[in-house]
């Protein structure tokens, strides 16, 4: 499988350095880390970070700035970083007021960032956790997965920040924030990692993969490809049922890493229609690539129903690299 | 082969209802055509406007905005769109003083701007035109392509006349970019056409298309794949032989469509270190989706020489869906 890079072993770091040298106004490398940190912090703010494996690019280090994150850990692809990794994301994030973060729901995230916060405890940091798990295509709810609906969290939650609030106001927002946002995917074709020479499984020419997750792993079900009208009904309505629709939702429509936006834009113009007929109230839509999965072809669609102030926190302003005054 | 579509010959219209459902505080499709409008116009500006065949999307419709085109004209996929189109545009775009036309070099695209522009000055619009020929990877200058250079037109071009320049001087500094922009391009894979059942052609896995367009067509030559920084070296020899490099220059690192940023940007990295050792002053690099070939994989580079205008032009404000803030 052929790839734009130069040695699979090398191929995060020399994507953090090229993010670094296009976007040095807004972001740093921290020396000797797969830590990226926003340039001008905020003193007193609470700190936000997240992270987890790579290979969800603009995921998460596109997302560091203003509104946002404070620091994002790029661990190998889809490898979770070391507890090393988290503690120096927190470190840097520290402005005096604690930091939380927000991890998306596989266990070596989960556990790594709880090693890296008693350490951080330890020297006097407060820190504090949420854990996203907006993948409804896993029955057990517990093993729910953290993908796309995990940006709409560092947007609120970055948002909430920015306007100084406690470490507990700012959790307490980003989980209320979770418990209203459901997400599920399709994949037309898997990803191929790095180092492989063949993509993590293979569909046929009229087959697709439904309920699939952000690492190449299978979905719930094989299934004949439907059009983009009839995946998009299939979608909401597995969504719609966990997700209170009589408030108004924010729709973020998300490429998997190698769907063109021809394509995301016919999906998103049938996912509104369908919310419409439905009586949803559509508040806003985001299309684009926003947590991928490598190479894969496919689409993930996120409902995210908000009140007052959620929808206050989406709209305020936020300069990253992929989220910005255009996305609001 | 699979795509996230409905139907081939409807693909573009769903595309442009999609991207008005989702950017509908920006922009607004002009009725009965395939034209996207920006939805405040500005009096006694000179109006913008560029457009083509879709399959290259953001382009050009997502350049449709505060300090950028004012209308974009969607053809069918890799078609011209008719003279009756681009007269829609120019119509909806004039505000009393002129209009521009930005069009890529293909014969197609430009007769049709011709004869649209002839109908408009018999309406009494004024109009102008320039082409852009960024692609040096064509040796005939004459049939020189317009490609991902394009993009950079259209932001210098529309910063000049939110100034509320005349047409004239909008033309004059359009022109001067043109001349001081070029790119070339290398495809991993080749598209596939929405209606079509396979790639435009065929490349092996060990196999890269060197200088191809962006319409399917094949480059000048075919070789075993390098690494990123052997093509970041190959590119930019190439192109550092046509630009006055002795200034400083703005880099554009555009994905062809199917390249995951975490790639685009390993070899956004390549790019600035090897100009770096070349003594080439970079002032800035965008990297990004910005000019694609529906799910071509792939990329393109392009170097631009700036003046002190020039770069003042880049980094004026500009609110488009694909060009935000963050990209200045």
């Amino acid at each position: 499988m052929k790839k734009l890079m130069n040695d699979s072993t090398k191929i995060v770091s020399q994507f953090l350095d090229g993010l670094v040298a296009s976007h040095g106004n807004l972001i740093k490398r921290l020396e000797g880390t797969e830590v990226i940190v926003r340039k001008e912090m905020i003193p007193n703010k609470v700190g936000l970070i997240s992270g987890g494996g790579s290979g969800h690019e603009p995921a998460h280090a596109g997302y560091v700035g203003t509104g946002m994150l404070d620091a994002a850990i790029a661990g190998e692809v889809f490898t979770s970083p070391g507890a090393d990794q988290f503690l120096a994301a927190i470190q840097a994030a520290d402005q005096g007021s604690g930091v939380l973060l927000i991890i998306k729901n596989y266990n070596g995230d989960v556990m790594n960032a709880e090693m890296a916060m008693e350490m951080a405890e330890a020297k006097g940091i407060e820190t504090a956790m949420v854990v996203v798990n907006d993948d409804i295509a896993v029955d057990d709810v517990e093993n729910r997965r953290g993908i796309a609906g995990t940006v709409l969290i560092h947007k609120v939650a970055g948002a909430k920040a920015e306007q100084l609030a406690s470490l507990q106001e700012v959790k307490e927002v980003a989980e209320r924030a979770i418990s209203n946002v459901r997400s599920m995917s399709v994949a037309l074709q898997a990803c191929t990692l790095p180092s492989a020479s063949k993509p993590s499984f293979s569909l046929s020419d009229t087959q697709m993969e439904v309920g699939i997750g952000i690492h190449g792993e299978q979905g719930m079900s094989r299934e004949d490809v439907l059009t983009s009208y009839e995946i998009a009904e299939l979608l909401v309505s597995h969504i719609e049922k966990e997700v209170d629709v009589t408030k108004p939702v924010y729709v973020l429509v998300n490429g998997m890493g190698s769907t063109p936006l021809l394509e995301q834009y016919v999906f998103a113009n049938d996912t509104v229609s369908i919310l419409k007929k439905n009586n949803v109230h559509v508040e806003k839509m985001l299309v684009g690539d926003y947590m991928t999965s490598l190479d894969m072809a496919g689409i993930s669609l996120t409902l995210f129903a908000i009140d007052e102030e959620l929808h206050s926190l989406l709209q305020s302003k936020a300069t990253t690299i992929q989220w910005t005054e255009v996305s609001q």
